[in-house]
């Protein structure tokens, strides 16, 4: 295991510029990542019909439960990751060329897998803004459809047929499934380190963000390089964008996240706006901290409270001044790539990552 | 998906002959497969230790739980059946060729990372005669480190690096997912057909079964009719022994079963012998399995009175008698290999795997 990524801590304390007002930052995030899905669309559409066709199966639910999973969209940005990459890697167009649509499938099949059994072992109702699917379809349903869904990524890439794509998903599927226990083991535990955080969210992340990259540049049979520097854009892209989503979780409101707002709160599930706000907090506010994370013990008003720990501690803009390291590390990484507008826009969908959310 | 073992109702009509008194039956069974795993002691012992190498992470949770499945044993029947298929394919021995040790190893991930998500989704207490690892390390725990150990599964896989054993590998673990979405479908429903039954245990369990055995004729690099023979003995053998399982759960006492008994009747599981014992009951009959097993209203005396009438319909016997022309198309499978002391063995367990039940 081990984060790739760890920075020095002069590197980390780095401030980034807060970027834009929240609207226009928003519609900035939304802009790139939309551009690049047109720019993709083509890979796109045939990556979203590999998607339905690879999701059906005899026993009927099956494709019922795979439905509701397409209807709730998501940005599908890994398996946008996977194309983009092939294509940064001028992999061919045509007919003969569709190993990226197929493991572009593959990449969004691991994730959604992962998805289903989190949303069991949170105890999530919303996914997307949407009822979750344990919610709809109970937990065994999402446990065992979770199941479908890990073996039939791994048929999909035994039938691409590379050793080496092989190689890099099933690492990065054992690699998740380590970040998910660890999460579980730091639950509550406010003596978690910030290195063990963010081990976790590598795991949990950055993993399968790296692997969808170097698989795109595996396809297109380019040199070593290309290959290394697109999973250090995933990877840093990946823990950029997890920790904007462990900032939102105590920002933004539930209609923008299409979350429960305060789920990480109430389930004590130990983020950097936690472990920010509780190092710099006074004696008081760690016996708030220790109470509703530690122990357990929540009154409804508690959220609220924890809000204004948050926001007088700027536990937010640490975080968010640690995913802009993180962010600009991604952008830097596809330096090596000729300056294409395909560059400029996964480029954008770094930055954006983080201004989305200031 | 499809079960390639359904037999024409002449051949499922010839009634099978009760072989021996319960105990030296059992004492039989366990002989046989006592001296298949002597018979292979040394692959054994490699494959044990394949096992606890590969089941490491740094993530301490990981190993934890998988000692608690390492040290709750079980007999590993299905890694025997690989270790056991590719000597009888005449792979050789010694250090160059340990491939059939770490695809052993695989299978055994595979069916443990199924047992763990089972176990969640049928809530049990008990596996193997001690406390299940959901009951002592939480749902969340089990359905992850199944996660983990899917993953570490197809990494070995990608390890031993041949396509067509992936291909036979993952092909099988998206036909086990299937099978248990299957049974959770007909979960209640007394109108569930014997086919459909036959369809979820061959999902659930033959399939992996016929995965393991193939494999070790792939490693031995057999013509395929000895691939096909094996697959076969692997399907027939596994249909047996789910066939004999689920006659044990109306059957036996949890001793000799290393599960609580009753467990299918309390989670209105439809197998053969609830199967039987309604079609061939009385009206009032019916009406008793519809609300214990459609209805789930069950009382505590109702599992006497299930059995009351499994006997005298004569259920377990009707599925014996059906685990009996499995097990023997299981033996004659094997009539391909030269007659040796392993393809004896080989054609115990088959054999033995019924009586056991008697």
């Amino acid at each position: 295991m081990g984060v790739a990524v760890t920075l020095p801590e002069s590197e980390q304390t780095a401030n980034a510029k807060h970027s834009a007002s929240g609207a226009s930052a928003q519609e900035g995030a939304e802009a790139a990542l939309h551009e690049l899905s047109t720019y993709l669309a083509e890979d796109m559409a045939a990556c979203n019909r590999a998607i339905v066709a690879r999701m059906d199966s005899p026993v009927a639910l099956i494709p019922q439960l795979a439905a509701h999973l397409v209807a709730a969209g998501g940005k599908r940005l890994r398996p946008l990751l996977t194309l983009a990459s092939a294509r940064l890697c001028g992999y061919p167009a045509g007919p003969d060329h569709q190993r990226h649509v197929a493991l572009a499938a593959c990449v969004e099949f691991i994730h959604t897998a992962t998805l289903l059994h989190d949303d069991v072992v949170d105890e999530s109702q919303l996914r997307r803004g949407l009822a979750s699917a344990n919610a709809v379809f109970g937990n065994k349903a999402s446990v065992l459809v979770g199941d479908f869904l890990f073996a039939r990524s791994f048929q999909l890439m035994t039938d691409d047929g590379s050793l080496k794509v092989m190689a890099i998903l099933s690492s990065a599927s054992a690699t998740i499934a380590e970040g998910e226990v660890l999460q579980m083991s730091t639950q509550n535990d406010l003596s978690t380190s910030v290195d063990q955080y963010l081990t976790v969210i590598h795991g949990k992340t950055a993993a399968l963000f790296a692997a969808a990259c170097r698989v795109g540049a595996v396809v297109a049979k380019r040199p070593e390089v290309e290959e290394v520097a697109l999973e250090a854009f995933g990877t840093n892209l990946g823990m950029a964008f997890q920790l904007v989503d462990d900032a939102l979780d105590y920002a933004a409101d539930q209609a923008v996240l299409g979350k429960t707002v305060g789920d990480d709160f109430r389930e004590g599930k130990i983020t950097l706006p936690v472990l920010a706000a509780y190092a710099a907090g006074s004696e008081e506010d760690r016996r708030f901290w220790r109470r509703v994370i530690e122990d357990s013990e929540q009154q409804p008003e508690d959220l609220d409270h924890a809000l204004v720990l948050i926001a007088r501690t700027d536990a937010i803009g640490a975080t968010l001044d640690r995913a802009a390291i993180y962010a600009r590390a991604a952008c830097e990484a596809l330096d090596i790539f000729p300056d294409t507008r395909l560059r400029r826009l996964l480029q954008d969908t770094a930055s954006y990552t983080v201004s989305r959310a200031r």
